[in-house]
């Protein structure tokens, strides 16, 4: 199966500054992204990289400078379906995961993220566009009902888990088992707990 | 199987304070506990609630004032195995999710929460105990590679998420199916989306 992840080449995890510079967020949104193709492989899937600008990585880059709602559909109307679309930053993303949302059968599959939105897709069925901004999941469920199309949604604390502000650190350092883990501890982040409290902090 | 359900019968949800009056973080919180019990009855478990005081629901009640670590331990020490302990809060719980916690195999079982706590156990064998101050996940892993026993993990966004602060509320607005998604809706609030972002408001 094709796996688009888009991927925002400059200033990406902008809600990550007040804890990483814009260097760091690269690297660490590069590492993230490392982690994302390399389960989707391991997973069976054809990685191809939907990048806002050219980036050096080993698997099909799609150059696309579009919002990310505009070249996700470019992609879904241009190829065969079926077509998965994962985010880049589910950094807790493994193999298996991804193997369980390949596998799951229906028109749509959806797998949420935390606050509404939508970490990753399986479309099977012609006419399905997205629609990232505001409460994804809600538009994507009314998207599929109107087009009669059968849904079915993974549960998944790792797919659900999509890595946009310092509190979400926590969960790669505690739960994250490649490069993006790696890095938060090669960079000198450390576990904090306080008053019951769990942080990271450098 | 015997499923703890431990309930502070007192000022629950106090992170809520700053949305929820005292009142009504009572009746959310005895709302999430109905459906707790309700998924865990449905999933072919036997629910009791622990309680820090005498509280009137449908299913066997067993009162211990102490902290929840020592009143769960007590329960595990004086109870045959398996046990499974449940959070009262687990509002996106469905019969589903508890169903597939009870049937993973291994010595202890665990789903972890956001943040580095524990939201499910399953124990299956003598010795462990609970300690749920802090990163508590990580004092379960611990303490089952101590005693060396088999260990599994479950990985469900439903089961990943207590809710404790008002952004988790968005959560059951969006995908609970029981009577704390009712109670949210009944008692006024709405979705709100703003610039991308998801909240809920009354």
């Amino acid at each position: 199966m094709r796996v688009v992840v888009p991927y925002a080449v400059h200033d990406p995890k902008s809600r990550l500054s007040s804890v990483l510079s814009r260097e760091e967020r690269q690297e660490f949104s590069r590492a993230m992204l490392a982690d994302v193709l390399n389960g989707v492989e391991k997973a069976g899937g054809s990685p191809v990289v939907l990048a806002t600008d050219t980036i050096d990585v080993d698997v099909p880059v799609q150059v696309d400078d579009r919002s990310l709602s505009e070249a996700v559909n470019s992609e879904l109307v241009r190829n065969p379906l079926p077509i998965g679309i994962v985010m880049a930053d589910l950094a807790l993303g493994t193999s298996r995961v991804f193997g369980d949302l390949f596998a799951t059968p229906g028109d749509i599959v959806i797998a949420p993220g935390r606050g509404g939105g939508t970490n990753a897709l399986v479309v099977r069925t012609a006419g399905f566009r997205v629609n990232y901004h505001g409460a994804s999941y809600l538009d994507h469920l009314r998207v599929a009902y109107e087009l009669e199309a059968s849904l079915n949604e993974v549960d998944s604390y790792r797919l659900s888990t999509d890595i946009d502000e310092p509190s979400d650190l926590v969960e790669v350092f505690l739960r994250g088992e490649g490069a993006a883990a790696d890095w938060l501890q090669d960079t000198g982040f450390r576990l904090e707990i306080t008053e019951g409290r769990v942080t990271v902090t450098k």
